[in-house]
């Protein structure tokens, strides 16, 4: 049935989605946005989880790459060990004391020549093709698209724009105090929200103000967000080892519990399969 | 000389500011708009404080005489002794524990019958023609205009888009704690940020993560962020006692202190005259 679908809309339009395979997920995005055909435009609003949503999270997410080459006590640190709590106060910590303009130059700096441990590519371009092809498609539909990420939003803003298309203002993210002195504006060392779990919906309410109509996720910390969002909900699942990587309950970076695996599946989610939906992985 | 400007660009393209008398502060703001002609889309950001700038504030902010009449221990409140921080404080408390879907049908219900002491009109009818020729001219002219205000968020997205035509995800101001819980945001107790002076500049870098290029604003709690914008820098002056209110360095309500009058002169911000550079008031 959808194969018929699919073939007479691609016949009509073009595909707008090369990267996906012919099937459920790929169907249920463009039906999806048939739909919002009848929305007002402020209601087309779609969120993206970054890390393993956007782009590779493992071995670590890559900003903590960066907060754990520059913390000063290193050694003593199993990244893999470390709460998202810990993970955060880490990031917030290793970027204090400094002015945004001075982050952005020396975040910029490092992912410029920092390389994956795996794939020896830069960490920006280890981004997901299939998703880029979602975003500009729901773009070319009116949407407005949001990161939502547990990440920090400073760090994401200094490539967001260059890599995704999306401008800083449609960042939100895990964020730390900030102090305005003599024309700039510093990072302080204290969060001023953590954007992860329900502190997702929390800052969507912040930033938006509205309930997304289409949420992107991959892991525990996106429940509330996807179920905050009215319609479209869909957690990307890692189970490409060759190809990118496999984990779900078992992971402490990125988990995506057996739990909650079951209540997308009752509650009609959509599981997307790196291995079987994607074509490509990456650009 | 600006008169010549003046009258040729009218007779060219109409008075996109009909309620704003000819002069060097109307001249000012078609200038503006004609050198942002030049800039990127996402370079054109403008940003307007709320009470004092777009609506009356006298005697008490709106918000204000709604926290009051939803306080538990109003008696003993003088509202004009209140510091802006106890405003703050006052407000958040009066409003938490309840749901924002809750709250926006309680201010909009309060806002659609409550009248204004003097004037005997709704709260969101004293808002000021010109300002409003203002946002609608820099809008056609490709703005994104902001509300950077220290009074509430949530109250203020009730009402912005009818009554200003600027959505609930251009609203910045003073923004309590919130919790998701069972499908629904709930307003809570604390303060996430107080969203005054300096507050301002980092609600703004929170929100837009940009600095503006025009910022309008009346009083001493918008001075850092007209500090902090690129360009156009007006402060709204309340000399008409007539038809709205004379008030500046010795109220507490919006304070205009002598000294900023004096800094704004030196570095050429630009002081708007009520009583001489409106025709009108109230649309």
């Amino acid at each position: 049935m959808y194969v018929v679908f699919l073939l007479i809309f691609q016949c009509l339009w073009g595909d707008p989605l090369p990267s996906w395979s012919e099937g459920p997920n790929k169907l249920a995005i463009l039906q999806l946005v048939e739909e919002s055909k009848n929305l007002l435009d402020h209601e087309k609003i779609a969120v993206f989880d970054q890390d393993g949503t956007l782009w590779v999270e493992k071995p670590y997410y890559t900003q903590l790459v960066y907060a754990l080459e520059n913390a000063s006590d290193k050694s003593s640190m199993d990244p893999l060990k470390l709460t998202e709590g810990e993970i955060a106060e880490l990031i917030v910590k290793t970027h204090a004391g400094q002015s945004i303009q001075a982050f952005d130059q020396k975040v910029a700096n490092w992912l410029s020549s920092a390389l994956h441990p795996r794939f020896k590519r830069h960490y920006t371009e280890l981004i997901y093709q299939p998703m880029l092809e979602v975003m500009r498609y729901l773009e070319k539909n009116g949407f407005n698209n949001y990161i939502v990420s547990g990440g920090g939003q400073e760090f994401i803003r200094v490539y967001s724009d260059k890599v995704y298309q999306i401008p800083v203002n449609r960042v939100i993210g895990t964020a730390g105090k900030v102090k305005y002195q003599e024309g700039q504006v510093f990072k302080e060392k204290e969060i001023l929200f953590i954007n992860d779990k329900a502190g997702k919906v929390e800052g969507i309410n912040l930033i938006i103000g509205k309930r997304p109509w289409i949420a992107f996720g991959n892991s525990d910390g996106d429940k509330e967000m996807l179920e905050w969002s009215i319609k479209g909900k869909f957690l990307v699942h890692h189970d490409d080892p060759l190809r990118e990587y496999a984990y779900d309950n078992d992971s402490t970076i990125g988990r995506l519990s057996h739990e909650l695996m079951e209540e997308a599946k009752k509650r009609n989610w959509r599981l997307i399969s790196m291995k079987e939906d994607w074509k490509i992985i990456f650009p």
